[in-house]
């Protein structure tokens, strides 16, 4: 036996609501890349985790053990400051697409390395795939030169980058352990440390389309990661942002994509503009320009520019016509009154069922499928007037699409029309 | 997607303290056979079930779905009425060896489907494994004929018997989701209502040395197997135990079956002799004999003449050598005094780290190795007198088994010779 620890023992630990040495943290984390512990063995301690938490620095010692299990990236010889932004995932949530460019063209590098979908959150590379041409992958060396160049990449990240937190993501998502604060926190944060950014800022939802719907598991998780953030010399803020409602009016990937382009010529839903520009404000403040004006350059076209040059340097055409759905299927309001109700979760599990989505990490996504809000909560509508549009390559997926927008919205009397949250509930950092 | 229900919902919905139906336990159950719900997501299940629980209703359709899940064996052909006997586990705890043989001296079918040991608790085929010629396997044709003509059978159980709970089990070994009741309760229920005896009287071991330390817990455990047995229609009752310290003066294999044939012959240490009647009157009250004398057939000579045969009809020779240790160290009192603690659980890892337990299943074991006590709680010593003899084939041993032992046991004054509590506490059963 030259094994440092009994992983049986850790378990137990974690189990009784023990709290686990740094270096019996370290070695678990190790001895799982190493294939020594066994996924059943991990998965155990996954739900051991989930139910009896963590204390903050066990959530440090395991990130740290996370980014111990990878290779870690710099952009210390890029000529410009390197902000990153990440979300904790919505339904509607394209905010990526229309704010990287948007940064960068304020002469920030925005390195944002993403994911794809899983469930009913979409992902951003499966978004931007729909851009005939536009490829996820590519490598470090071009990656810098596209950050010096345009500033903004949107990208795949390596597997290379914490893959011990690869390996226990794929297996928290089959065992039903993912919502757990300090495993969402660890998870999060040993990638975005490794990469190498020096700022990053969070974008963390609550609400019923969010991971954790509850704004105080929410406030906990933004402050986790914030700290998280600062211990290892990232500059970290968060804001804490609503998703009881989808954002914006397009949930899919080509739809989203084209509502990003709305956005950045200056158009575009209320609350996607809104959004961006807040979190365009935060990441612009890290980077030591807090008196810059995103706003402007949205209405100016220098965004725009940003975003066509990002999207050729990834071999996509920003002017190919994006993909369109076979079949569509109008929603219609039944009576006159106002829209009271649209809740995100159930419409997040409509475009999933739809083809936007997948339920394996292998499925490919259908570009074109997805859903159109012709109606926000608070619009007054009128009996026959189209709510939404359900869009798939498959006929045969709408009635389960269906199925789950059974009182997912709810028409009202117009006295009804009560007032919701702000987008931005609250700032989380220095 | 042909199957009735998404493993992960089952789990969160345990994660999240809520029961499963019936449909969905049975569903799991198959599911986890057929290799459709993975290792993984078995492992996560049963540590939330370790933490969150499960309702008496669960727990029925769990054992219902792990029997299930494999063959039924019956004895309805006997024209004798079967009894069976099982023990939670302790240190020390070789009861089965001079019971089954005791009880099938009545005319009573004893058939003992037992397995090996893991960690600080021994196996009973192990202790028998150490007679020379002695055969723990044999098919179910002479398992009958030996109950019709003997009435005793020890052996080891088929692997068509609730295979889902043995694979269950090898999962909970690793995860360290083994000291769950309602797990531990419907792994030992499905195998013995598989197995088909007619009456099973359970042996529910507390106390430092048993798997639930706790007697509130052990009272509990006892309970809801009683409760599984008679839904099922077979005649349960349980003894509460005392596992606090070792059963008997002999830890380990060879030494337990020296120790059992001395019960045999009416002699043997009072704590066996005791637990060794009271559990078969049990038995025997179970099979209809209210007033059968068990004692009375120990100091006769029938239960010996019983093992003998028992021991012959699977090719054991009961008057051969038993095998004795390379290697003995002598552990002597440091004072006079009285031994006022002599803890099982260290025993145990002692007697398993000399060679007398296995760490994994597939190693084997040495059948000398283990531990002799020269003096139990309560009895006089003088300084330098032997109080235990550690056996091993291995010399090296010793200093990690006497690692164990530190302050596991502790010479007082006579004063301090405090009572300790009865062996059977309590009895459970109509």
């Amino acid at each position: 036996m030259t094994e440092a620890f009994d992983v049986v023992d850790l378990i137990r630990t974690k189990r009784d609501r023990g709290a686990l040495g740094t270096a019996e943290i370290d070695w678990l984390v190790d001895a799982f890349t190493r294939g020594y512990v066994a996924d059943e063995q991990m998965s155990a301690f996954a739900m051991a985790v989930f139910l009896n938490g963590m204390e903050r620095r066990e959530i440090r010692d395991l990130t740290l053990a996370m980014i111990a299990s990878g290779e870690r990236m710099g952009f210390a010889g890029l000529p410009k400051r390197t902000v990153d932004k990440h979300s904790t995932g919505g339904v509607g949530d394209k905010i990526t697409l229309p704010l990287a460019p948007l940064v960068a063209s304020f002469g920030v590098a925005v390195p944002q390395l993403s994911g794809r979908g899983l469930g009913h959150t979409g992902g951003t590379l499966d978004k931007l795939e729909s851009i005939p041409g536009w490829r996820a992958s590519i490598d470090p060396q071009r990656m810098t030169e596209i950050l010096a160049e345009v500033g903004a990449v949107i990208c795949a990240a390596g597997s290379g980058l914490a893959p011990a937190d690869g390996r226990l993501y794929a297996l928290r998502d089959i065992t039903g352990t993912v919502e757990s604060i300090p495993l969402i926190a660890s998870s999060i944060m040993s990638k975005k440390i490794a990469e190498g950014t020096s700022a990053l800022v969070l974008d963390v939802k609550f609400g019923s389309g969010a991971f954790l719907p509850d704004i105080d598991d929410g406030r906990e998780l933004a402050r986790t990661m914030v700290a998280l953030g600062e211990d290892a010399g990232v500059a970290t803020s968060a804001l804490l942002t609503d998703m009881g409602v989808p954002l914006g009016v397009a949930i899919g990937n080509a739809n989203e994509v084209r509502e990003s382009v709305e956005v950045l010529a200056g158009g575009g839903p209320a609350d996607v503009v809104e959004l961006t520009v807040a979190l365009a404000r935060e990441m612009l403040d890290l980077a030591g320009q807090p008196d810059a004006d995103p706003a402007a350059a949205l209405a100016d076209g220098r965004a725009m520019d940003t975003w066509r040059s990002m999207i050729r340097a990834q071999d996509g055409d920003p002017d190919a016509p994006l993909p369109a759905a076979r079949e569509t299927h109008v929603v219609a309001a039944e009576r006159d009154g106002v829209l009271v109700e649209q809740l995100a979760l159930p419409f997040g599990i409509a475009a999933w069922r739809l083809g936007a989505g997948r339920a394996r990490q292998q499925d490919p996504v259908q570009h074109a499928a997805g859903i159109d809000l012709h109606a926000k909560p608070g619009d007054e509508v009128r009996a026959g007037q189209p709510l939404f549009t359900l869009s798939a390559d498959e006929p045969h997926r709408f009635a389960r699409a269906l199925d789950a927008l059974e009182g997912a919205y709810r028409i009202g009397d117009p006295r009804e029309k009560g007032s919701r949250g702000p987008l931005v509930a609250e700032r989380i950092g220095r």
